[in-house]
């Protein structure tokens, strides 16, 4: 099917939009009147310039406050409209949306209305376009789908039909099975929009607050299905009215669009995918460090054995237990410090995991990154982490352990026992993406997204994970693009007794972070913990959190340039992150970070 | 009165929290509890700091889902509230609000709730604590402040009485007048907030939407009025969880605070603050600028003429009409460019406008800028901006323009009558507390704030004005704080007739702004204009708008430094500043930029 976009739902000027667009390999887009009005181009040169960037002008939009007037009214909204459609024949478009009425002026009286549209539909096809109605869902009058396909259908105009919204729709709760009564011909036209579950005001929510198709809460797929089982042919269209997305880079907003738009097709059964390879476990964590004494400091005190080297590039291997640490000191950045770059994840098919997520459209990163490597698929996150598909230890599959040469066998003697979760810090704007980008492209399972309470503002955090748990990654985002504490990263790291991990740790010389006594009295008066428990999680620093699954036990070392590591002692049925204790953490770090 | 904040309205550790309020002028503080457990300050450290900053500690906040439960669970609540007033003892503090539960394990049984609470505040007695019952808009079964009265007096216990907070009753839209029906005594504490009037789930408002009083929609002010008939002696104490502030500073923050509620003591009759002076026209708009030629050319083709030099600094007084602008380069910052510094108001009574904004907390600036300056009064508004209170022609009242020798007398060619308005654009974090400076310190009235699209975000502008239109600020904020688009500022000048003022300037080599044909095809279908009025806006790049009460016609010069002009055609009934066009006049402005 053809895709399309709206130009309203990417930043810039009307120009780079439609750059953005093509790029992103859209068919088609929708055409925002004020995006015209406000650019130098001539319809005529627009026109031009979609041709140039393969984009059909799918629709024209809006046109608004047509129809249900007094005659009078009506004559000079028919002026208007005969404006607008010799613009559209010099822009290239024949289909013009019209949302219904929210003027105070319209009356409710459906014959008046379909009458009116009717002869706009005639006006409409003299000029050889098409009115694809739609019913706003705070429209005046009409307001849900089914009663503008009554309009329509009363009106019985071949140049009129309707054009269906998903936002309008479902935010309504409007059952969109009726969509199927509609003949397919007479869908002249399909925009796709997903949204946040939110009680507000819907003309709020609509305006500010809509997402693409796989970022919200609606069954945006399942009321595709109903549209393309009605026999509908026209494109998928995405009408997105977001804030971020006003002010994020239109290029990679375009693309996460065609992204949720292709998930979409699928989990509609229209598009064709490589199969989803969920990860089955974490490889190996990569960090790059310009300075590579203290993290290895703290490595080697939690237990870490440099392992192996790497045959060719400045990377060690640190491993403990089945969690396997890459130092990487080559093109570290001085300014960025210390930080998590790629994750080796376990996958049972790597190639087939790296088509999927070229099919997604994942920037696929080069198989070999030198000419001795062994041959790795790999894919750039949009946060611009590397994603590395392997197969450790895996029969007749290259290893990637094979590039590098054992110099020590592992001593195990911190307690870890392998990776519990990976905490990625996302930039401002690429909070709702990247959940989607873990979802469609690995498969992953996303939790619900969580605010937390920092001293500077609140940051927010949303888990992806996979069935069993074996791959964690918690994506999190500050409150604004200034805080400059939202980009600190850590790496969570699993025993079975974190008391007995951290007491090494610090025997070994490690510092783990300080937290306040204030938390430990808190701790006595909320949970019915033995004394000398309690003390022992005081002396040490160690958090506790507990849900309905069981107790989470965690405590941090120091911040290492932007990445600190956590030790974490998670019962098995426990499903969080500690999330309540995040606020003590973030206090305790924006305090070690003044004191120093 | 005493005053009060709660810690969890400003941002930062609880030192700065507590160190930012004392600044302000607080007399005490709400201890939230989160604030407490972060800090590693012990209780006995924090009440230390208190007292050494000259604050109360007025309340512990919040016990949570306390009463109406099973009796083993009220055992489990009681044990954790002894943890508690044991701590508050250690804090000095000696009331603590109890939010109604929202437990879903609480039961609908007002005898068992009022019995539970009785027996929480025998315990609280025997730690000199007082018990103060709120009732949250979203408790499961106690949302309304009547009913949390009706338990509280059906405990009849001397250590339980209400808290009151203005934005649980007023979100609810319950009356405040039954206030008056529970003995003030019984009133043990009254939080304060305002909110903007939206409509969505009353939680979500909460947590994200306060603001401070006189910054949103309610009637704090009619609210307080109850509260005190009731007899009401406590503290006022604000209480706003709004993601904004949790960013900003918390030393401005805290001043807005203060500011806000003597404003809102003013409003209930129990403040004695010098009363609102409303200036009554513009004398002058100065300029700080690094490179005078670009802007003094401008002004040249715009019909000013340079009329009087400053005595004794670099500053040039060019005028037109009654429009006069102060062109200074001293102190200016070439990084900065050239840009609006100050603003002289006309004022009926400088020294009490002046006294007025001391009162209100705004920095008084040296009356004499040198010696041998004329003495001015002048205050700084939040965004830097200086005012300077003028009493220009005024006799037995200093005149600014004494500082200033004529050079030549004003020619009066452009057009210009008088300075429409200015447009100041605020730091990202300070636009809701901009309103409320201009409308709290000078008496000015605040029109709706609208929002505008930029290609790259959404902006919002907010106007602020005297009756008759004489002054007129508009108030205008980026979308995102990275947004320095959002950084320009202009200066509106009027005239009786755009087309013949805008010829002249182009006359004169002035250079405005081209706007896209695209715009006038437009405003030739909305409006029945005469084509050749239309043609003449095309060519001249005029922009037209029109409301209820006239139309308003308007252009643009070129941006000099993070400065503009516009010219400004304004029927006397019009109330707006054209923003229907601002996206258009933003993308033009965009397109200069990348132009160039």
């Amino acid at each position: 099917m053809r895709t399309s976009i709206a130009t309203v739902s990417l930043s810039g000027s009307l120009t780079e939009k439609l750059t953005a667009a093509s790029r992103a390999g859209f068919d088609g887009v929708e055409i925002f009147e004020n995006d015209l009005l406000a650019s130098p181009l001539t319809p005529e040169e627009i026109r031009a310039r979609c041709a140039d960037l393969g984009l059909a002008v799918e629709l024209y939009q809006p046109m608004r406050d047509i129809e249900a007037v007094p005659e009078e009214e009506f004559a000079r909204n028919l002026r208007r409209a005969r404006h607008k459609f010799e613009l559209m024949r010099r822009l290239g478009a024949d289909t013009v949306l019209v949302c219904s009425s929210v003027s105070p002026a319209a009356v409710d009286d459906d014959a008046l209305a379909a009458e009116q549209l009717s002869r706009l539909a005639d006006l409409a096809q003299d000029f050889g376009i098409r009115v694809a109605y739609e019913a706003l869902a705070w429209g005046r009058h009409v307001s849900t789908y089914d009663h503008s396909w009554h309009l329509v259908r009363t009106a019985g105009h071949p140049a009129l039909g309707v054009c269906l919204d998903s936002f309008h729709i479902l935010s309504r709760g409007s059952d969109p099975r009726g969509i199927e009564d509609i003949p397919g011909e007479k869908i002249f036209f399909l925009q796709l929009a997903d949204a946040p579950q939110l009680a507000m005001d819907v003309l709020q929510w609509s305006r500010h607050y809509r997402c693409f198709p796989g970022q919200g809460g609606f069954d945006v797929a399942g009321l595709l299905r109903h549209v393309l089982r009605a026999g509908y042919r026209g494109p998928l269209s995405l009408e997105v009215f977001n804030d971020v997305f006003r002010q994020a880079d239109a290029g990679p907003t375009a693309v996460d669009a065609r992204r949720s738009l292709l998930a979409l097709q699928e989990a509609a059964g229209t598009a064709d995918l490589p199969a989803p390879v969920v990860p089955t476990g974490v490889a190996f964590a990569e960090l790059v460090t310009p300075d590579v004494e203290p993290v290895t400091a703290v490595l080697d005190a939690l237990g870490f054995t440099r392992t192996a080297r790497h045959r060719g590039k400045p990377v060690d291997l640190w491993q403990q237990g089945q969690a396997r640490v890459l130092v990487n000191t080559a093109g570290a950045v001085r300014r960025e410090g210390t930080q998590l770059a790629a994750i080796g994840l376990e996958s049972p098919d790597p190639a087939g995991a790296a088509r999927r997520a070229e099919a997604l459209l994942a920037p696929v990163l080069p198989r070999r990154r030198a000419p001795e490597d062994a041959p790795l698929d790999a894919v750039a996150a949009p946060d611009g982490t590397e994603l590395f598909f392997c197969a450790t230890g895996q029969p007749h599959l290259p290893d990637w352990r094979a590039d590098f040469e054992d110099v020590a066998a592992p001593a195990d003697t911190g307690g870890v026992e392998r990776v519990d979760h990976l905490a990625l810090t996302q930039p401002w704007h690429h909070f709702d993406k990247a959940a989607l980008f873990h979802r469609s492209v690995l498969g992953l399972d996303a939790q619900e997204s969580v605010d937390v309470a920092d001293p500077y503002g609140l940051q927010r955090s949303r888990a992806v994970t996979n069935a069993d748990g074996s791959v964690r990654i918690a994506l999190g985002v500050g409150a604004a693009p200034t805080d400059d504490t939202a980009h600190a990263q850590h790496l969570a790291l699993a025993t079975g007794d974190v008391v007995a991990a951290a007491r090494r740790f610090r025997a070994a010389g490690g510092r783990l972070l300080p937290i306040p006594a204030n938390y430990y009295d808190d701790l006595a008066a909320r949970h019915d913990l033995p004394d000398e428990e309690l003390e022992t999680y005081r002396d040490l620093g160690i958090l506790y959190d507990r849900d309905a699954g069981g107790a989470f036990r965690h405590c941090y070392t120091e911040t290492v340039g932007r990445l600190f590591f956590e030790l974490v002692q998670r019962d098995p049925g426990y499903r969080g992150y500690g999330a309540p204790n995040a606020p003590v953490r973030l206090a305790a770090q924006h305090a070690r970070h003044t004191a120093r």
